[in-house]
């Protein structure tokens, strides 16, 4: 069944890139997230370009690895136009096996941190509407995917309707967001009943706009599987770049000092060939 | 039906009573809430002594008219033990006829106060969430009633779990909370589903522990129709005190200035012969 | 010393207007709070018109009265293109006297009701931080000329910064806001410290972009003295419209039930001759 | 100075233990950090029993490693009384040196994620704020001990007067807190103003009450001193649990999964010799 409905594409060449444009005011340090994981498959190629004003920043450009492959590039820039071009080729080399689903949950220390409360999936303050609104949910190794059906179901996707502060909570009462704000309380109702989760950035060909994409990291057995509650993109065609708790650990760029601000944004991917159907029920792992 | 599942006993006397301590360490001015209505029936009798460390404040006891026949006993009292007692027998001369149903509700001044978002009762944040997860409620007259019914299902009734600060969105994601919370969210619910509801603090014969408790009153046709979301006490039997948005006007006992701390509380009420049963559907009016 | 700060034009015409056009997309009710209170002064002239699609609305729009003259109009839309039309000419009689500060603030119904927590003012939620940040601001008559200079230097005018849900802890946490998130951090503050105090919405000669404006009072002895902490436009030009707790009494247009969408709007108001200075801090009050 | 003011007492024996006692009703997981840091210097003796209802449980406790030399035990219990019970002798083989303060902080990995908004440490959401409010501290290598200070001055120390669900926000609100909150606002205002900080969990000789303590570390230079806001105990005999973005990650027992409820707490750590003196300015490292 696997093998039908979200068949991977195994020695086929993902190609990403995003060109990001930002107005620098003070000088600022900035940490992106744009680059592929080193998990992600081969990387063919690859490409990072950062100039201010259309020459090279003083300070060079440094990579800092961070969990499940990720890779930051943080970026120091005097102030005026901070221009990044980025552009990768992939080529997953092997299937990512589906995990092992086991009656319980796997508890490791990858686990440990998938369960704890965070600035945007507050756990904690929803456990007790998470047992009473989901009591019907079949507990075991499906009921992350059934967390993400009833977040499906549930919420109305309207890019721009949430802003950067929200909380799954926001989201809730809302009753709609973006990938991030869907992926979000996905995550939330999961950990509050006892399943691990986590977010990642991906880029997810077929996304339509295309921009950058989040999505769900679920506990199966000892493994992890991977859980659009948005349906807009196929699984297994997502290249992965970063992966954490939720938003505050995965944006695509974080001031961490100085005053910046995003003037514009372009994602693109490709994958070739056909893109793959997603029933989003079967088990599909990310790379 | 109305006769017999919820016998009003006009004639019948009904006794309330309470006994308030507070630890007064500024001068300070308290406004009081504890008196019944003057809509609430007959008052054969009433008393209310106040005295700080056993003698009189020097300033008298005022009383101002509010909401619906409430009324407000405004107190200065000066640094020390600050003793509230207060007593009353009333008498129901008619029963309150049982509003009307309309197909829409009645859009009145009353109304439209009824429907605004308030401290506790943020029905604007609610929106969204009300119109999902209730989507399946039937619309009309019986609107009202059903989310009362909802959030009598939905929620654990655990006095001593909520705190003074806590909204009906902490109430909805913690699962739990006292009689207060218990209105907050229903009144939340009503409003954001645009059915107006206000919050009626009562004398409850029958409560257990006896308590201050708090109801709702929802728009029915022209008139209101009281609703119990704990089904804590039979809705015939209860003596209005005061009527607001939510807890914020309706606070037996609000600190306007200095510092004042309650040291303990006591309420007793009382009403002639056999408490009458209340399947909390058939609807009710409140005196 | 208030003749010469902030003159009143006894005698003079103001004249204010607004256009606004919604979207209803199912059968709709809305509360209009566009026209002039009726204590603002001889209404010489006054015209609203309601129309859907170019047509009157099949049912009459009603007249409510509110809090200190407001006035709602109530409209009822069936689907289509709601246009809301209204003018009004005002003769200011006689200046309204400045209240006479007292020691205490004097506590009556309305100030009861001014002191109260409230949707977008939670003062219970931010008594702590008040009592410690204020802690210099000088007690008795001018604490609220005070509590508003410092919202005025503490936070940044900036429209369309704050969402529509934000309360005065937002805003507080932010550093920005709109006039409402000014006059609704003052409030709240005021509260805190003890001292009533309210909303009000005007249409404020001199402001620019000029839009629906809303500022503070507070009480001051038996009376109201009007605050703007974004001191954007002279006090005693402005022209009530409508008062209450929060932005939850005084929009200036509320959907109570139906769908619907505003699509633009357009305020406009002169007063005759020339604006007056404005020092906010001269006690002014409003008619 | 240093050495004046806060003396480490190399080679001198730290002496630690905790008793905790649980009902679990359903059969749990739990994640304990109660084991002093494999970094906290030569644990020269350490013995941590774990029993339900005086037996051993069947599966066995794990140890997970964590940041900065923490510890996870993994508990699994079945329903019944469970008694955990950790003492550890420990000796500091050399004063861990304090690291070397430069104009700007250096930006890690380590930095990146202490500059990220967090659960109870909502930066994000008090930029603005601390903008303003703290526009007065001197910036550079000093800032986190003003901010420290400034919450020392700020907030009153009232431990039981805040709950789980509240964040650095509520806490600034309520203007009180305990140890966990004092340290929840330092690390808040440092992100924001962009210093990286976290929370540690220690054990403090000299705190009275005796109970776990909750610090700060900000980064200096490539390195972290430590930082009291409440200035309950001094910072050189502190002896490191677990370290962490917030209590999210150094809660000393998560329940993972079951139901848990906590009966009983009882922590002790004495040092050899006199504790040492703290005039919480000078800069301090934990080993």
């Amino acid at each position: 069944m696997t093998s039908f409905a979200v068949p991977f594409e195994v020695g086929a060449i993902r190609r990403v890139s995003c060109q990001l444009e930002f107005e620098v005011t003070t000088p600022a340090v900035l940490a992106l997230q744009v680059a592929v994981a080193s998990t992600a498959g081969d990387i063919l190629g690859e490409r990072l370009d950062v100039s201010v004003d259309g020459a090279q920043p003083a300070q060079p450009v440094s990579e800092t690895a961070t969990d499940r492959g990720g890779r930051i590039h943080v970026v120091h820039a005097d102030p005026g136009r901070l221009a990044i071009s980025y552009e990768a080729s992939v080529r997953l080399t092997q299937e990512p096996p589906v995990p092992v689903a086991t009656e319980d949950v796997v508890i490791d220390a990858e686990a440990i941190a998938a369960l704890r409360q965070s600035r945007y999936c507050p756990s904690d303050a929803m456990a007790g509407f998470a047992a009473v609104e989901l009591v019907d949910l079949e507990r075991g190794p499906t009921l992350a995917r059934s967390v993400a059906a009833w977040v499906f179901e549930r919420l109305a996707y309207v890019p721009g309707s949430s802003d950067t502060l929200d909380t799954a909570v926001d989201t809730l009462l809302a009753g709609a967001g973006s990938c991030r704000d869907f992926s979000h309380l996905a995550i939330t109702l999961c950990r509050a009943l006892g399943v691990p989760a986590r977010l990642v950035a991906v880029y997810a060909p077929g996304l339509s706009p295309m921009d950058f994409h989040a999505v769900v990291e679920a506990r199966r057995g000892s493994g992890w599987e991977v859980l659009d509650p948005t349906r807009l993109a196929p699984r297994s065609s997502l290249t992965r770049i970063a992966t954490g708790r939720d938003a505050a650990d995965i944006a695509f760029a974080t001031t961490l000092t100085g005053e910046v601000e995003l003037l514009s944004s372009e994602v693109s991917t490709v994958i070739d060939g056909d893109l793959p159907a997603d029933d989003h029920f079967t088990p599909v792992a990310l790379a």
